[in-house]
């Protein structure tokens, strides 16, 4: 598949493909859950009339925690300054540690406020939340770690896509995809949504019922949550020393 | 999240951690529809006592379908002979392209006579089949290619994860995420999938009911089928090819 194939069955995306492309920016950092990025790149990359740009600090390779490297295309001076859409994957120690990251802040900071969304998946809100970006907001994130959101000043939904106003946040890892989806019909029409649904053959069978802490049997959920808690316990600290950096919001 | 982090949720983790890792080869290649390699990839990333490396021809960076770059982790030379696991991902026309790129096929071929389990997401059966892998297997792929399989002595079956012996082929690109787990689920156990599935928060809420051709209004579909109508002549095209070079089976 390539998204110039998606012209054939939408007017909308043929439409789009003529207009000046939507600049589509997804941040890329050390130790990102690289499926929370993959799930809506997939999406987005397969809409008409887009440029979808990976962007980091420097060009160098990214790794992710499972140990895949990818290549940003754009650095943080390159990024347009007022974006389509702006896009923040989660992951485990290396998101927070970018609660923390002056740079990165700064960056989310200037390009979330003038951006017509600013979003995110899994652990990712935490650092929109750390940025400032989510004052106000309703939000969620992945289910191990969205008790940190309140202190980022968001009022926690836990739900598995969370749309306020130009906020869209998503739950853990595979939401990606229905946040994919759901944004992507927010920008073609439930039609090319539809579409996308059937090429990405988006029929799932988890084969076992164990997607949420609630569906989860007892002992899986008492054991991952144990595995979780230093890493709950580094975001509310980074949460702490997030706020203090922030400017009154204006 | 990191693997290490696993030990604590999992005797049989902890316990493969201490052995010599298994390796799983993942084949990397131009055009490629990355969420097939990723929604895999993460599952396996968090396994206790493995291995995971991106193959490729070279080292050079692969540009997916939508246009991410990812980096090999070793050449075909590199790629150990006797794989835990080999596995396929799909795509449009580079993976079409790839049923009649002879190196491909024949490392395949190689590695797959050898390997424990030989698998695939999407159209990625269908290299699988070129390179003769699956004459006289049950096997299945995306829904709009999966009836090129009978033509490379595969029997078709229209399931989501389709297991036979040591073959397992699934359908469409998020189909990666179910067949991922139910391979963890053999190679870990159906506890550590369960906590697999709760870490990816897989408890998927598709915004349509157009996975499948089935389910998606007919238009759609019938829109979906024309706009694969190339694609779905050329691999059998390329599917003739590949039978002419078959050696005869063992």
């Amino acid at each position: 598949m390539t998204r110039r194939t998606f012209a054939q069955v939408s007017a909308a995306g043929a439409a789009a493909q003529t207009a000046k492309p939507e600049q589509i920016l997804m941040l890329v950092y050390p130790g990102m859950t690289l499926l929370d990025l993959i799930g809506p790149q997939q999406v987005f990359g397969y809409l008409m009339g887009v440029e979808v740009s990976l962007v980091a600090k420097s060009k160098d390779p990214v790794t992710s925690d499972t140990g895949v490297r990818v290549l940003p295309d754009k650095t943080f001076a390159e990024a347009p300054l007022a974006p389509d859409i702006l896009f923040v994957p989660g992951g485990g120690r290396g998101t927070v540690a970018l609660m923390s990251d002056t740079a990165t802040l700064e960056f989310l900071a200037s390009r979330g406020k003038n951006a017509r969304y600013v979003t995110s998946v899994c652990s990712g809100s935490l650092v929109l939340g750390a940025a400032g970006l989510l004052r106000g907001y309703k939000a969620t994130s992945h289910w191990a770690v969205r008790e940190v959101l309140p202190s980022l000043g968001a009022e926690l939904v836990n739900a598995r896509v969370v749309e306020d106003r130009n906020r869209i946040t998503a739950g853990g890892i595979t939401s990606g995809i229905d946040f994919g989806l759901k944004l992507a019909a927010r920008l073609r029409g439930d039609d090319y949504a539809r579409a996308l649904e059937l090429t990405l053959e988006y029929d799932p069978q988890p084969p076992f019922r164990s997607g949420t802490p609630e569906k989860a049997p007892p002992n899986i959920t008492a054991q991952a949550r144990q595995m979780y808690a230093p890493l709950v316990k580094a975001a509310h600290a980074s949460a702490a020393r997030a706020r203090q950096s922030w400017h009154p919001q204006p």
